[in-house]
């Protein structure tokens, strides 16, 4: 494995985690979450996205949120980003404070349609559009492709449908990439093989990989993507983002158990993996329910070993 | 990644899985288990242990099960595993018709007093006597390395330690190597250097590997462990095995959920996975809980999928 310097936690809870949640987390809490977020070291936190309220309810309050901690004395050095989904949502994440845009294309003619209306080579043209005037204001901007590793609907996605997008992005300036596991569908030797090949193409692009645990291979997948040089992690405390009426869902990567793999690699220091796991208790005395997380539900995260 | 010829499944749930349960499985019960496993198309099943039943009463019909199992026409092609550990064990296990002989000395100093009352040396003189006496006896034989990846009495273990017990292993002819995380310490990118240091030692090594998935981490180690050459894998249906105490504890890796991987790795054909389901689902009722597997609890093996 090539030398690890700097691994860059990317905490994705507050929206990905809390977007299909029923029960809204009010703003107040939303912000104490956040603010054992940011003490917990995180390197990017994604305070929320920039869709219709009556679309996203959980996301109503997203630009109050951002103007609450731009300004904020606990904002430390952590970076704020913001999912958009269109030009609207830009100029709503501009107003509000937005550090770092993140926005996605489908590599699944059949998602992208669903759920933009639009083909792929529509999609991408508009978000490059969009990214690129985001760079131009001095933003830092995230690009992601999503469905790259398998599609709900349409099953297996070609490596080159993935790279022909991420092609596009690279041949726009956009160097920050990230693939996005959307179906949980992504095995990791895949993983390791599409991200050698994207790494391939720039000398500079910079690879992120978002991860759902579907079949509990969540954490093998992240391994394969540190193994092939992505250095950027997107994570939720506490595994959240499953569908709530399964047991064990298609939540994120789960943050603390995320960040202890890492460390026990030695790759990561200096997190406070106790903050994140506070976070992911009160998640769950809020939501009533046991989250996907593994290492939050251990006695002060620590299991006690036992012997064969 | 090296090209995987032939993946090696040693399901040991009936041994490793079971052995601290404290419900005890009736004869009956675990030959229509072990009917299922065959049906499945492992490899390798370890059908028990050859302990003294006051220890450990769940193997106290250790023996009659192989009996039964030896001669069955449902035999198929599966070689039937059993641990041994100590003389008394290897001349029972001789009398009933093990094909393949498991045996281990732990690489930490106070794990191998606890266990054994025996120092790690003495442990290794005795264990390496015995595998080649079965040698001997036309057996296969597969020496491990317990808590090779750590102990839960005396924390890291360098990776020399484990280097000298596996030497003296090859010195003496024996060439099935397996590392056993027993206390379910191990990282993946700790696994992948720690066998290719394995591999290097000798031309014809063999290496497995068994893993218990303390912190989410079985599946990351068992790629980490397949990357770097180990085709030999120990599982355990349900991933059985966990304390009984803790909702989500140190059980062995799951069965089907490694097999899942595997095949959408692509590295594994021919296996029926709905047959290890289905114990899976039997062990669950028997044991009445919730077991630490993620496939058998999903709908027929499938999840629904969800979108971004």
């Amino acid at each position: 494995m090539e030398k690890v310097e700097k691994l860059v936690l990317h905490e994705v809870g507050m929206r990905d985690g809390l977007q299909i949640e029923q029960k809204i987390v009010p703003t107040e809490t939303k912000i104490k979450w956040i603010e054992s977020l940011i003490s917990s070291g995180a390197d990017i936190i994604q305070l929320g996205s920039f869709v219709h309220p009556r679309r996203v309810p959980q996301m109503a309050d997203t630009d109050a949120v951002f103007r609450h901690f731009i300004s904020s004395p606990k904002k430390r050095n952590c970076v704020f980003s913001g999912l958009v989904l269109n030009e609207k949502g830009l100029e709503r994440g501009m107003a509000c404070g937005v550090e770092m845009f993140c926005m996605g294309v489908s590599a699944s003619e059949t998602h992208s349609k669903k759920n933009t209306g639009m083909s792929v080579s529509e999609a991408a043209e508009r978000i490059t559009k969009m990214a690129q005037e985001a760079l131009k204001a001095g933003k830092k901007v995230q690009v992601s492709v999503q469905s790259a590793f398998g599609c709900g609907y349409e099953g297996a996605i070609s490596e080159e449908r993935v790279i022909r997008i991420v092609e596009r992005f690279l041949g726009a300036g956009l160097r920050q990439i990230s693939l996005a596991d959307t179906a949980g569908m992504a095995n990791p030797a895949q993983v390791e093989k599409l991200f050698e090949k994207i790494r391939s193409l720039a000398a500079n692009v910079e690879c992120a990989c978002h991860f759902h645990d579907a079949w509990g291979l969540g954490l093998a997948n992240v391994y394969a993507a540190c193994r092939s040089g992505v250095r950027y992690f997107e994570s939720a405390f506490a595994g959240m983002g499953g569908c709530p009426f399964t047991r064990r869902g298609m939540g994120n990567v789960c943050s603390e158990d995320m960040i202890n793999m890492f460390m026990k690699m030695g790759v990561l220091g200096d997190v406070d993996i106790d903050a994140i796991i506070s976070v992911s208790k009160e998640a769950e005395d809020f939501f009533g329910r046991k989250l996907p997380g593994i290492l939050y539900k251990t006695k002060d995260g620590k299991k006690e070993e036992v012997s064969k």
